[in-house]
């Protein structure tokens, strides 16, 4: 990292409020590189934080955030991807060289890595409620808190800040809701209150009109006969310019100012302490720009929004000044494969439509977007209403994927049950991002969905391990007339596909078309098994690595990929559950209410042997950011994980005939 | 029932055309009569079916709706609980005696019960964005059904209607949103939306906008000095005015229309044969009035909103002319249990603030408001807020106690997930209605909050059995610093409290304080048991009198009350999991991820025998509306179906030792 000795002599907020206003600036350009170069080197959100240094300086000049608890002052987020300069104003520029690294400071705020940071968060549109639960924290013990949240304008559009904004409108004590409105929500903005902002955006700013509607006031009396007609319709889209800044904020309650220069940061901070006291909630619309401060990130303000590591050759800071390579990891990975799968299928099927909650890069849809974009829809940060649009959509006889992060389908969960599954309508959902997810962290882990979607009758889950499954499996949900979710995780697909790999007895099954709730076999000894591995999903890479170092220690195990979660193939549980055979089920799912248990509670209703299972998966513990494969490592679920819970499921099974059973007064 | 015959000679929606203005009017009547006859008889949605008579006949009036699949013009509700006038047009008037009873007519919309019901819906807030997506499907396969979605104003401040109007608002085609204005909610409305509404209510209606502006703008011309400054006042209160009335929508790019009266049946019928084929998205603010038709209902609708079944003494139709008695049922209902115990642990913890989402009287919170009012907020039905918001009391060190439906809860999932559990905040989730509902159906059963709830690390869920053990759930929950989940019926507490019915040597560890993570046993026979149950929660009561009828056979059967699924009492999993002895798990959650699972799952990571478990619960299955009692029987979980598994299970036990292990090669 390049020494920033401005930077790097503040160890807490208050640091700054001694601070001189060139100084300030100074320290904004040096907060401005750092970032810069802390994402270039590790990857992360660049774009945004570039966006809100001079908003985050003067959030801290003016207030008194932390530590916590305590406060005095609070400060939310609104999506955790805007706090790096808040992070570097909290003690922690030292670490940005390593930033998202394992036991380094994570990309998001974390409250157990500085008493600075409030919340945990990373999923959108939550900021406003929760701070409206401090507010209310606050006045109940008769205390004056400031509060204040920072939402972006993708955030704003979500139901849930809806529902904070129309709660705030009750309040009657101080609260600052900050719109920090970059234009951009994470691609381009979606709905009409996108449009809407961008009305109020080319409007005039709220001093300008102040400034505006004074003149016209006062030449008004001395106007006669056709110059009134001009002021009439002057007068009109004056008080309708303004009231339409501030009327979907006012119709609710709270005051609406700006829009202000979020880049101004003297007027920021005259601003902030002239409102700091209002005693009512108030809405402060910030302009700020995406990216700014570096030619390449303004201009390209989607493509730096999460990059992955990249090298500059040349000054960033001038317009075409330099050239930019980001570094594309190699092999193909699961969300290209599902795009190209979606092309696929939709190119054959007139019904299919593809629909992504502010996320066609990270769900891969832009990729279907550009080849057919009549057939795509991204709704904005709104996964509940995505998913009850795909219902309606469906009832109408399309077939709508729905590509949501496993993590974000959370967000949507009472729609899929009612408006998908109790009415039994075909969509098709691509939950990709299951599993862990690497540097993202714990609030971004799909760690649940097999939880809370396997109770819905009629919903099909499946998982593919390769890419040829990955179409096999979307070609069979389109034949079904009943949801389906598909998971795979935030990995690179198998460089080759696992049938090409298989014994030539087992390839006509392996790779022939999916039967509902039939698994395949990639590996068969003949009942000279040692273990059997039954793997739902993307892990059967390290599953069959692992069988191969097991082989090379003579341990010779049986590979069953799954397939289907629900439903499950019985009849394959029937052969590989038999008394005194070691069975490990393997997926990247929480182990509570996993796969493992759909394959214990078959087991258990069909009466079939269970004390040989051993499942892995995740623990019902939070993992934090570092790696996928550390992750996986730190869990057992990478393939030396994986031999030696083989090694001692076949060890235990070894024991456990020679143990007789406990006489039953034992356990009274 | 009364006889109608002009309602009982309407086979379908088409019928209705044909009609005269006069016989509209009293087919309206006619209707009203059966609604309060059916609701008084069977009790059901009351007040709000009133309220949408004439709105209903307009509708089918001026529409095509059905019968479906096919359309041509198709009818989202938004709330299923204003559905009666449409089920009495599309063929089942005569099945009102029976509604909500077993085999007959459903309070809610039910595709599979009649081809003119389009989607089974019961929770708010969803009917715009399912329209929304109607809307793209048919105009992506190049036809032009026309879209209505008709949403309750207590349904329009729920998060997801905002997405589904801001969504909406980019459709460039017809679709039609009634803004169901009752000025009601489902109790009192709640948040800055209901005061604006309130506002539009007041103001003047879009017609009489219109006149007074036209006058304006001709008289201003005119008009020279001082006069011209009340002019310029006049102008912008009037443009204000319209402004404040659509400006919320307009402001998404829906054109708004109305208030218009929503009992005026010609009125209605012109205005909606007027806008049918506006090419654009139009929210048509009708107001209507709860319970209108009859003097006790209009005067105390929320009373009337759900009533159980009532007599009425003299005429309903006159002011002060009859005499109301509700079913009050015998016995008390969980949700009183809960709101005693919330006020106890309130009067006694100033930390303790409750929350419901628009259900004070569903969930017994009325009560506590009354009591401590100061410590009680309802967010209208805005689940999503409710649990963020509390997330933020939590943090500023006040224990809110959630009160939601379990199946409610749903909705709300990544915000226990992200603000609560992720956060490790101390918010109490009482979680009635969980497990099967009765007579509101399948839309309403509590049957997955473990499944979801479970994988969340840090988590605590309980479920108490009896009225007692709901006030030391209470009183440990606040004890313990992280999230907690309590489970209930909508059910009867039971007479007595379990304690008192124990073996003297049981009643100190049954009638002590909770210790987390420690079940209770209610019957023990000190090893000669044939079996163990295993219960989680209220079906307690079910168990015991099964154990009583078991005991008049000359079986033993030991009781286990669980009390907790997460942490789950290990210590007493080992006593019970033993070789032979056959386990029962009872419990009112479905059986996929339910809490037998959480026992499996226990068993198999510590190695204790499975195979003599018997998992008793909700099957994968929908089950329709009939009494609780009835759906509890038809799945095998009242007493007598309880008796029976526990016979099965032990004769199953003595079979299986005889059962030699099948040879490893027969399985390959």
């Amino acid at each position: 990292m390049t020494p920033a000795p401005l930077l790097d002599s503040i160890r807490k907020p208050a640091d700054i409020r001694g601070l001189a206003p060139a100084e300030l600036e100074s320290l904004a350009g040096q907060m401005r590189q750092r970032i810069f170069e802390a994402v270039s080197t590790n990857g992360g959100h660049l774009a945004s934080n570039l966006g809100v240094v001079e908003l985050t300086i003067a959030l801290h000049y003016c207030y008194d955030f932390g530590p916590y608890p305590g406060g005095p002052d609070w400060l939310m987020f609104d999506v955790g991807h805007q706090c790096y300069p808040h992070k570097m104003l909290t003690g922690r520029a030292g670490q940005f060289g390593t930033l998202r690294k394992r036991g380094s400071i994570a990309g998001f705020p974390v409250p157990e890595e500085s008493p600075y940071d409030l919340f945990a968060v990373g999923h959108a549109g939550t900021a406003i409620s929760t701070a409206v639960g401090m507010a209310r924290g606050s006045q109940q013990q008769g205390k004056n808190n400031h509060v204040v949240a920072v939402v972006g304008d993708a955030s704003i559009v979500n139901g849930l800040a809806f529902e904070g904004l129309n709660n705030a409108g009750t309040l009657k004590r101080q609260m600052l809701i900050i719109l920090n409105d970059n234009g951009m929500s994470i691609s381009q903005p979606q709905g009409a209150f996108s449009e809407y902002l961008e009305r109020v955006r080319v409007s005039t700013t709220y001093e300008e009109f102040k400034r505006f509607s004074e003149k016209i006031v006062h030449r008004l009396p001395t106007t006669v006969g056709h110059a009134i007609e001009h002021a009439w319709d002057a007068l009109c889209s004056s008080v309708k310019s303004a009231m339409w800044a501030g009327q979907m904020f006012e119709a609710m309650g709270i005051k609406y100012m700006g829009p202000i220069d979020g880049h101004d940061l003297p007027g920021l901070i005259n601003f902030l302490a002239e409102i700091k006291h209002v005693d009512k909630p108030v809405v402060l619309h910030v302009k700020t720009q995406k990216g700014n401060g570096y030619e390449i990130t303004k201009n390209e303000p989607t493509k730096f929004h999460s990059p992955a590591a990249f090298r500059v050759e040349g000054s960033p800071l001038v317009q075409n000044g330099c050239r930019v390579e980001i570094n594309k990891g190699t092999g193909k990975n699961w969300t290209t494969a599902f795009a190209d799968a979606a092309i696929a299928v939709a190119k054959r099927d007139s019904r299919v439509v593809t629909l992504t909650a502010a996320m066609p890069d990270g769900t891969g849809l832009s990729k279907f977007e550009k080849e057919i974009p009549e057939r795509f829809i991204d709704t904005g940060i709104c996964e509940s209403h995505l998913v009850a649009m795909a219902a309606g959509m469906a009832k109408t006889g399309l077939r709508p994927i729905a590509a949501v992060y496993s993590t974000f389908i959370q967000r949507a969960f009472d729609q899929v049950w009612q408006e998908v599954a109790l009415n039994k309508l075909p969509v098709i959902f691509a939950l990709d991002r299951a599993g862990y997810v690497g540097d993202d962290g714990a609030v971004h882990h799909g760690f649940c969905d097999l939880a809370f979607l396997r109770p819905l009758p009629g919903m099909t889950l499946i998982a593919p391990t390769d890419e040829a499954e990955l179409n096999r499996a979307l070609r069979l949900s389109l034949k079904l007339d009943t949801a389906v979710a598909i998971r795979y995780p935030r990995d690179n697909v198998p460089t080759c596909n696992f049938e090409e790999e298989v014994l030539p007895e087992l390839r006509e099954q392996a790779s022939g078309e999916w039967e509902l709730g039939k698994s395949r076999m990639l590996i068969r000894h003949d009942g000279e098994a040692d273990a059997t591995l039954v793997v739902y999903g993307a892990l059967a890479g390290s599953v069959l690595t692992a069988a191969e170092l097991l082989s090379a220690d003579g341990v010779k195990v049986d590979v069953v990929d799954a397939r289907f979660c629900k439903p499950i193939d019985g009849a394959m549980l029937a052969r590989v559950l038999r008394p005194g055979h070691p069975v490990l089920t393997v997926e990247d799912h929480s182990l509570e209410n996993g796969f493992g248990s759909a394959v214990l509670e078959y087991a258990n209703s069909h009466r079939l042997p269970t004390d040989q299972i051993t499942r892995l998966g995740m623990p019902d513990r939070m993992i934090v950011h570092m790696t996928r494969k550390e992750q996986l490592t730190e869990v057992g679920l990478d393939p030396a994980g994986i031999v030696s819970s083989v090694k001692q499921a076949i060890e235990r099974a070894g024991e456990r005939s020679d143990v007789a059973p406990m006489p039953a007064e034992r356990y009274v």
